[in-house]
């Protein structure tokens, strides 16, 4: 076996805790080395080795710049990987001092990728300086296959036409939930801020349901797409903020402190959405909130739209599941598709977890 | 950058040409050194680097020996891989030299993967000597993400209880076409033999169409998969010869000695397939050909079944797609699924050069 790769970890959080579990596994853990790891609040290195129990009697607080400064003279002797397990920003602009250090980046975290151009153009030239690697899979889809498929696509001469899917394991669950395919009667369809309330007391939205609807994480994950693909490499300078958006946050409620006053308003909107309903059941559709990427129109677009009730969106999809449908010069007329659960933290460690054994051996 | 891949190609037909035009795009060429090439009747050699156009004036016949001593020095310095594009068994026996010696395989070469368990286990074990790996991502679904999604799923402490699909190109042709979900009228729909023949004519099938519809590609493929489960490493001592397989040729049609033979005598059987059909339909229900591996109960099958026709295997299928559903402790109720065309020569180059590029830095 090769020496084994020293992992530096930030975030010990629901999909941090589930990722050091993987990391733990016997067949993983001789693999790799913690070297490092981070709370909000606390930080504890050892370039020996260490773990997560030694983390609650740390005294350090953490420091995005300590760390650069300890990870550098481990990746001249070996591979090094900072695993990034937050959503923070702050941890995402740090990427291409890593990088050009020799440190590969693994991450769930979309800021990096999804933010402006000029970010994720620092970051394709660091891994070229550095000779090291920032991987997302688990940005789009969690553990799902979407990102290296995309790469593949790309990488072997195919040309993307069109990428077209549910990206929000919480829209999903709420357009599955409020717009099912075959109701039995459509008395007995959810309102549709009966639909978000339970989706929030489920767990699948944020913990202000508006975070969800305004269609941002959908925006993100279109973006880190789209950025893979060379004719639109360009196409968003401003990152997800360039995506054509439709929120789905009524007018009105956009200054919302809380998620209860949120919802509580939100109810004087439901007949605009049973209406909606109403009219997509008369034609025989279903709504569903979908994120487009059209090459040759060089559209990025996620909306509110109607599939037929027989389209696999509307047939195929449950719970808070994803499904992506690539098509491309190979994969057309009948696109390639990749489907499953979107969301959650043991899926989104096994996206994080599969990167990091990409960078093995 | 780092220093080139040294890449030794066998076989130069449908998916090795394709392979070959991948492997000399502008954005691939430079990470790779092609320093062997071979068809079925010459090679050539050269440790600087080679070409297609090369091959036409050599006169050196093939030799996997020769190819092996000449490999050999090269892997003591540097990267090299050996990518099989042929089907050949004898070329799949010699796998476990190449690993040994520190070469990587990446094939879509089923026989090695799927044959009896003594070899597959002398390339495990190899790959552990020789610090070298072989990869098959595209022995299985061609180009689409399976082996590896299956492998990560495994590798990460997910449990896989239930893996079901269609997993011939040419049987889901067949099926989707003589079983349609929702057919306008049964006296539209062609007969067993015709659909067969219109197969073949397409170039869907073999030569002699009972090479596909014996299942024992289907097998094949069933095997791949079932070994890369922890629980079912030892389950198919014979590889695909112990998998319990369908056959779709009629008794007496297996002696056909040519495919023309074979579609003549099959329109003799074309009234038990009508039947059933018609005795799925009325159950409202379609035939499709499926392979499924069930973990718990130590199962691994291939056969003809029936599905209700709101199925996805009915709904979302059409040409000669594959269709894998993974269901895991984390994926479920609601399985992982990937679909899209599971053979073409592009695809299937796709996935070989995929694994090729896991390889690379």
């Amino acid at each position: 076996m090769s020496q084994p790769v020293s992992v530096a970890v930030i975030g010990v959080g629901l999909v941090g805790g589930a990722f050091l579990r993987q990391l733990a596994l016997p067949a993983l853990a001789p693999h790799f080395r913690l070297v490092y790891l981070s709370s909000s609040t606390r930080c504890i290195f050892n370039a020996a080795g260490t773990q997560l129990s030694a983390l609650a009697s740390a005294t350090d607080a953490p420091s995005i710049d300590a760390l650069l400064t300890r990870l550098t003279p481990l990746a001249t002797t070996g591979k090094v990987v900072l695993v990034d397990n937050t959503s923070a920003q702050a941890v995402a602009n740090a990427y291409p001092h890593f990088l050009k250090a020799g440190v590969s980046v693994v991450t769930p975290n979309k800021k990096a990728f999804s933010g402006e151009l000029g970010l994720y153009k620092e970051i394709v030239q660091a891994q070229t300086e550095g000779k090291s690697r920032a991987l997302g899979e688990a940005t789009v889809g969690a553990g799902l296959p979407v990102v290296q498929t995309l790469k593949d696509i790309v990488a072997t001469g195919d040309k993307v036409i069109r990428i077209e899917g549910v990206l929000s394991g919480t829209l999903s669950y709420i357009f599955n939930t409020f717009s099912p395919p075959s109701p039995s009667s459509s008395s007995d369809l959810p309102s549709f801020s009966q639909t978000v309330r339970v989706a929030r007391e489920k767990g699948y939205t944020e913990p202000h349901p508006g975070d969800d609807l305004d269609g941002s994480d959908v925006a993100r994950k279109l973006t880190i797409l789209s950025r893979i693909v060379p004719e639109l490499a360009d196409v968003l300078p401003q990152g997800y903020a360039s995506v054509d958006v439709q929120s789905l946050v009524p007018k009105g409620l956009e200054g919302c402190k809380t998620g209860d006053e949120f919802l509580e308003k939100l109810v004087a909107h439901d007949a605009e959405y049973a209406k909606l309903r109403e009219e997509a059941a008369k034609e025989g559709m279903v709504l569903r909130y979908v994120g487009v990427i059209d090459v040759e129109r060089r559209v990025v677009k996620a909306s509110l739209e109607k599939y037929p009730a027989t389209h696999p969106f509307a047939t195929s999809l449950g719970g808070s599941d994803n499904i992506l449908s690539f098509t491309t010069q190979r994969y057309s007329p009948r696109p390639l598709l990749v489907q499953g659960a979107g969301a959650g933290a043991d899926v989104t460690a096994m996206g994080v977890m599969g990167d990091l054994l990409k960078l093995v051996g």
